[in-house]
C-alpha cells in the first residue's frame, strides 16, 4: 500500500545525478582535478566572511532561547521587513513585510507559489529550456505543465509557440531569467511582450494569469549586461528567490516569496503560503539562516570568477566552431552539440572526462549544458580536452 | 484563480495562536511576568552550550564551500549514519543509514510518512487527544483523518472505539507518545495490544497498516516512568523525530523518519520521502543545522525544570480538586475543564490571567491543556491565581 505515484518517480533516474556520480568514481581513478566536470550547479565560490562572522556573532551574543526559537509560519518579521525595504530601495516596487514569504530556497518558493494559484485540471506553461525540476513542483499541485519550445536562435521567449500554447486552462507562466541553462538574460522587450500577452488573455479567458518567476541567479548578471526586474513589467508577478548562489548558501535552504504589491491579491497569496505549509509540514526555513541573511541583503559572494569562466569558454567553443548563444549571466552556457543527438554526443565527450549534460532533461534536444561553477585553472585546462575531443571525433578537422 | 482549498484554511483561526497574542497584548499592559501563559509549547530551557561550540567550531574551521553545499535529498550520509547507530545502541533496532531520511522537524517528517503511505480515499486513524496540526498534514494526502475518541481515564488508547473505526481503509495510525497534549505515555501493554489488532487487521484486510509515531517528546520522560520503544512492537513502524525539544532548537527545523528495518519496504520508503520532497520544493534541512545535531545525538539541554514544574501543578490541581492524570513526560498537562464547555472555562481563566487552552482542538471537550515549559518561578506563582480563579468563580467553596 505504498503511494504508487511516488514508487514510480523512484524509476526516473537523474541524469544529472548520474553524471555527476561517474564524474566521482573517475576522479578517484585518475584524480578529480583531471576531471572536468561540468555537471552540477553548485557555487564554487565561498560566503562572504561577513556572513560567517555574523553567524558566529549571533551564536555567541544573543539569547539562544530566542534565536533558535520558532519562527512565525510566514517567517520572521524583522527578516521579512527587511526583504521587502531592500527590494523596494533597488527595484523601486513598494514591497512590504505582507509581501514577503520565507523559504527553504527558491525550489520552496516556487512549489509554493503554485500551490497557491492553481488548482488540479489547470495548466501551467514554461519555456524551453528550462530547470527539470519544474515538473515535480507542478505535478504536485495537480496541475500539468506544459513547456514551450525554444526559441534556438535567441533563448529569448519563443511568442508564436506560446500564443499557440496558452489556453484558458492556463493559471500561471513559469519563467527563469537569468535562466538555468541557457544563461540567457529575458530582455526589456520580452517581458514586456510577455506582460502584454498575458495581459490581454486574462482579460479575454475572465481570470488572472500569475507569472511565477524564478529568481536565483538574478544576482550573477555580466558586466554590460540589463537585467530588467520582472515584476515591474507585470502585476501579477510571485518572485521566487533564494540566496543559495548569491551567497554560496545552498545547503542552508534559505530563499522567499515576494508577490508584487500590486497584484490584486497579494498578500492573500501570502497568507495562503503559510497554509500549503501546514499541510507538506515544511514550515520555516531554519531562524538562525533567515536571521542570517536578513543583515546580508545587499552582499553577494565573489561572483566574479563566473564571469571570467564564461569569457573563456565561450571564446573557445566559438573558436572550435559550435553555435552558442553568449551568456548575459548565471554559471552555465548551452552550446549546440555537433551531432543530432546531444546523449550521444555527451557520451562521447566522456572519453575526453568532459563531463557534459544533454539538454534532452532541460526540454532541447540537441544542445548541451556546461556549468561553469569551477576553478579557473580547470576551465583552462578543460579547454585542450575539449579541442581534443571536437577533433578527435571528427566533428571538426 | 486562487487556490480555493488554502484560501478557505485561512478561515480557521487558530485558538492557541489567539491566546498567544492575548497574553502577548495583556503582557504589554501588565508586564509579561504577571500573565501567565500556558499555552503555546515553546521550550523554556537554552540548547546545550556545547552545541552553541559545534556550530562555531564548523563555521571557523569548514571550508565554507563544503559546510554551506547542497546536502543529497535524502540527507548528508555521515549524519543519518550517526542516527541510526545511535537509535541501534540505545533501543536495539538495527536501523542503518537507508533507514533515515533527514527532515525539518517532525512536522516535516510526519507529512513525508504520511505522503509515503497512504493515498486518497484512505483513512488514517489517530487517537484523541492530540496535536491538531494532524489535520492538515493527512488532509495533504487526500487521505481522511479520523480520530478515536479518548479514553479519559487514563489517557491510553480507547480499544474499543479503536476496533470499532478500524477498517479496510485504514492505511495508517498516528500516535504520539510521550502525548501532546495529556502527557501521558504508552505503556508497554498499550503498545503490545495496539500491535497485536494491527497485525490481525493487517492480516484480515490483506494489506499493511503503518504505525507512524510522533515522537518529540522522547527524551522528556519523568523519574519512575518506563517509556517503551514503539518501534520495537511492531514492524511497519515509521519514526517520526524532531530535535524540537529534546535541544530546544525548534526554530532550526531539524528531525527525522527512521523506518524500522523490519518494514519490509523500509529503505523503499526512505527514497520515496526523496521523491516526495521534490514535489514540495521541501529538500533538506540546512547543512549547518544538519552536521550539528549529528554531533549531539544523546545529549539534550537541561529538560528537569519540566518534571520540577509538572510536580507543582499536579500537586495543586489535585489540591483544587481538578480531575487530572499525571504525566508522564513532556511539558504538558491536561486536566479536566470544571464546567461543561472548556472553552468558557479557559475564557474565564483569562480574568485571571491565566491563559489555558481548551482540549477542543486536541478533540477531547470538556478538558484543557497547561503548556509548563515556563519559568519554574511563574508557575509558582501562578498557583494563587488559580486558586483565586476556581475560588471566585465559584468551581469550589
Amino acid at each position: 500500500m505504498l503511494a504508487g505515484h511516488y514508487e514510480k518517480m523512484l524509476q526516473n533516474k537523474s541524469v544529472i545525478r548520474e553524471l555527476s556520480e561517474f564524474a566521482t568514481a573517475r576522479g578517484k581513478e585518475i584524480g578529480y582535478e583531471n576531471v572536468f566536470d561540468f555537471s552540477l550547479g553548485n557555487p564554487s565560490v565561498p560566503v562572504p566572511e561577513a556572513v560567517t562572522e555574523t553567524m558566529i556573532r549571533l551564536l555567541k551574543e544573543e539569547n539562544p532561547v530566542t534565536l533558535h526559537g520558532y519562527s512565525p509560519s510566514l517567517g520572521i518579521p524583522s527578516v521579512r521587513e527587511k526583504i521587502a525595504l531592500s527590494l523596494e530601495k533597488r527595484f523601486g516596487v513598494p514591497y512590504r513585510m505582507e509581501h514577503i514569504f520565507m523559504t527553504s530556497g527558491a525550489a520552496g518558493a516556487i512549489a509554493h507559489a503554485l500551490r497557491a494559484v492553481t488548482v488540479p485540471g489547470e495548466e501551467v506553461l514554461t519555456f524551453a529550456p528550462c530547470f527539470s525540476e519544474y515538473f515535480p513542483y507542478v505535478n504536485g499541485t495537480g496541475a500539468k505543465l506544459k513547456m514551450v519550445p525554444a526559441d534556438t536562435e535567441t533563448f529569448q521567449i519563443n511568442f508564436a509557440a506560446f500564443e499557440e500554447m496558452i489556453s484558458e486552462k492556463v493559471s500561471a507562466v513559469l519563467i527563469n531569467t537569468p535562466n538555468n541553462p541557457s544563461g540567457i538574460v529575458y530582455s526589456a522587450e520580452t517581458l514586456g511582450k510577455l506582460a502584454a500577452i498575458l495581459h490581454e488573455k486574462s482579460e479575454q479567458f475572465g481570470h488572472d494569469i500569475y507569472i511565477i518567476s524564478d529568481e536565483p541567479y538574478r544576482e550573477i548578471v555580466f558586466a554590460g549586461v540589463d537585467a530588467p526586474f520582472v515584476s515591474s513589467f507585470y502585476e501579477n508577478t510571485i518572485m521566487c528567490y533564494s540566496f543559495s548562489k548569491s551567497l554560496s548558501f545552498p545547503g542552508e535552504r534559505i530563499g522567499y516569496v515576494a508577490v508584487n504589491p500590486a497584484c490584486s491579491d497579494s498578500s492573500k497569496i501570502i497568507q495562503m503560503c503559510g497554509q500549503i505549509s501546514r499541510e507538506t509540514g515544511h514550515n520555516c526555513p531554519a531562524s538562525l539562516i533567515q536571521l542570517t541573511v536578513g543583515e546580508h541583503l545587499e552582499e553577494t559572494s565573489d561572483l566574479s570568477v563566473y564571469e571570467t569562466n564564461k569569457k573563456l569558454l565561450y571564446q573557445e567553443l566559438k573558436k572550435l566552431k559550435f553555435t552558442c548563444v553568449e551568456p548575459g549571466g548565471t554559471f552555465y552556457i548551452f552550446p549546440k552539440a555537433m551531432e543530432e543527438d546531444a546523449k550521444v554526443f555527451c557520451k562521447k565527450a566522456l572519453r575526453y572526462d568532459l563531463v557534459l549534460v544533454p539538454g534532452d532533461g532541460f526540454g532541447c534536444p540537441g544542445y548541451f549544458r556546461m556549468a561553469y561553477c569551477i576553478d579557473t585553472k580547470k576551465v583552462e585546462r578543460s579547454l585542450s580536452a575539449m579541442h581534443t575531443f571536437v577533433r578527435n571525433e571528427g566533428y571538426i578537422k
